[in-house]
């Protein structure tokens, strides 16, 4: 499959969530630079590092076969000319159920990279007042 | 109050963590862009943006009196000419208490500013097996 190429970092965030709400781990990585120097760090998680960790724990959340509907809302950006930041809101919920699920806030960094615009860090937590985990948590999933 | 200047991420990430420990907002804003663009997000706690919502929340965490002993490790650098995206774990710990407290996973985004490096974005959230929630969180200090 050829490499991805996205031309700016609306793009990669666009792939990103394509990538959660379908659960494709390809498309997910596709998005992740290829450095060791990526982080990640899931709601209620710890702080996962370079290409291995971060690949292995969206594989186990999407194996876990948990598929929710996502709306990104209220996104706040920083935009560089090499980096931009984007602070956004997760909004999940599950397919056929009208309870809205919790939210999640994420901190989406990316950089420009030969290879286009890449994803080098994600962190995500809880929203409060939510009243249950995100699927994003492998926790619930398993 | 001349503009302190710093001259690379680690010495903005260094004035970051001091401020916090010494609980010395001047200088916590000091760390930070001037620019609206600015997020933060506290262990728990909502998305935050804009000088005045980062201030405030600050002015308040400080305001409570608490006075932890930090320590910052597990550093993960990811750098670029004019950005840096730190990740770490802040340990707390009070003073005269062999305890220690919860450990918070944090990503810092420092860009490279005509006034030197300076704080576009922090976004903190318990480490798990976190036994209690961490002094940088609101709540617990009122």
């Amino acid at each position: 499959m050829p490499t991805r190429i996205f031309p700016t970092p609306q793009d990669a965030e666009a792939a990103f969530y394509e990538a959660l709400e379908r659960a494709d781990l390809e498309l997910m990585m596709a998005v992740w630079s290829e450095d060791e120097d990526i982080v990640c760090v899931h709601p209620g998680g710890p702080r996962l590092s370079g290409q291995d960790q971060v690949r292995e724990s969206w594989r186990k959340i999407f194996a876990a076969g948990a598929r929710a509907r996502l709306h990104v809302t209220q996104q706040v950006t920083i935009a560089g000319s090499m980096v931009a930041v984007h602070s956004v809101h997760e909004n999940f919920s599950l397919p056929g159920e009208r309870k809205p699920m919790a939210a999640v806030v994420a901190t989406n960094v990316y950089l420009r990279t030969a290879a286009g615009w890449r994803m080098v860090a994600h962190h995500g937590s809880p929203a409060p007042g939510s009243a249950e985990p995100p699927p994003e948590t492998p926790k619930i999933l398993h």
